[in-house]
């Protein structure tokens, strides 16, 4: 009992925010950055899985933004209304979070399936290449989204 | 040693299961509808934060329904399926489980960057437009999906 | 006050993950895959819960493959980074979580809508059918993700 004690009072005074992030399309990399900097400017311990497509836009020569076909007419009015609204973009809001703690991993296993290396990514958004049992274990026992 | 114990308490005597909604694709609207409602059913404190293409879709003035360009095909059938099986659209499962108390927002930042105001949305469907900072706060300890 | 802490003392010994699987393209059910045999080989009690699109590829007779059409052309890279890399499939990393006692199930609800009943399900992937109430509190108090 008194370790499970233990355990709960350190998670209550230190909440945790984990994501994992698969999808590469550009629109769901914005509520990444802005989740991530909020929940860091709230002070939870905010951890980034990041896999599958969205590894193609951390990279140091990241590729090019894909938005989903079916709303794809619709970005020239989302990226004027973010201009106007001056709204960071998900890059700056994603370094905000860093810069306040958020670690950004990027998934070992599907890295290797895209022949991706660690020097590959950006050291400014990419912390490390981890395993997916590294993330869980760090993850354990708090919030998780899959984006 | 006992303000966490204190919370925890609380906790576990009303579960709170919270739905980050950006997927503005109808399909993704009905698992929304579903698990709002039976979590709402089952007691829940059940939170909604809608954000991207999913505002457009809560507005008094609805945008017409989208779908995933992939599976445009099978739409036909799984209307049909939904009829056949007297499945609610899941605006109707969504106000039953506001009906029991779960509350919906609108995302502050996205609705400025999209032009909309509080008036715009639909008052049967929207309870408030609020900030990430207020919902993930209102959110933390509880389960979060993010649709 | 003791009912709570016997119910937190059982949780923080057998960590808890859940996942919901809508989307049913191809790309997704990697990570599914991947997730559900980790979390299971760490330990993690893993209930998985098929909806929606998921539903097709869990048949005896499967439906095609379908991947998100905004990522078509990466699919033969991806396909052979895949083999190169020695990954097995989302099929079998779904076995190996399940010989682990990862469970797999079906929503009841959207089976009904497709006209599928659990004789047409493949068993050695789905365990039973049931509805998402059952479902959501099996999940309760551990994390869950929505795919």
């Amino acid at each position: 009992m008194a370790r499970a004690l233990l355990l709960i009072e350190r998670r209550e005074l230190v909440a945790r925010l984990s994501i994992i992030v698969f999808s590469g399309t550009e629109d769901k990399l914005i509520p990444l950055g802005v989740i991530s900097q909020a929940a860091a400017a709230l002070g939870y311990e905010v951890k980034i899985f990041a896999t599958g497509w969205a590894l193609l836009r951390l990279l140091k020569r990241p590729a090019e933004p894909t938005w989903p076909k079916e709303f794809e007419s619709m970005v020239p009015a989302l990226a004027k209304g973010m201009q106007a609204a001056n709204v960071p973009s998900w890059v700056e809001m994603l370094k905000q979070a860093k810069s306040m703690g958020a670690k950004v991993y990027a998934c070992s296993m599907m890295a290797q399936v895209m022949g991706l290396k660690k020097e590959d990514f950006d050291p400014a958004l990419v912390d490390d290449v981890v395993g997916v049992t590294t993330f869980l274990t760090e993850a354990e026992g708090g919030q998780v989204l899959f984006i």
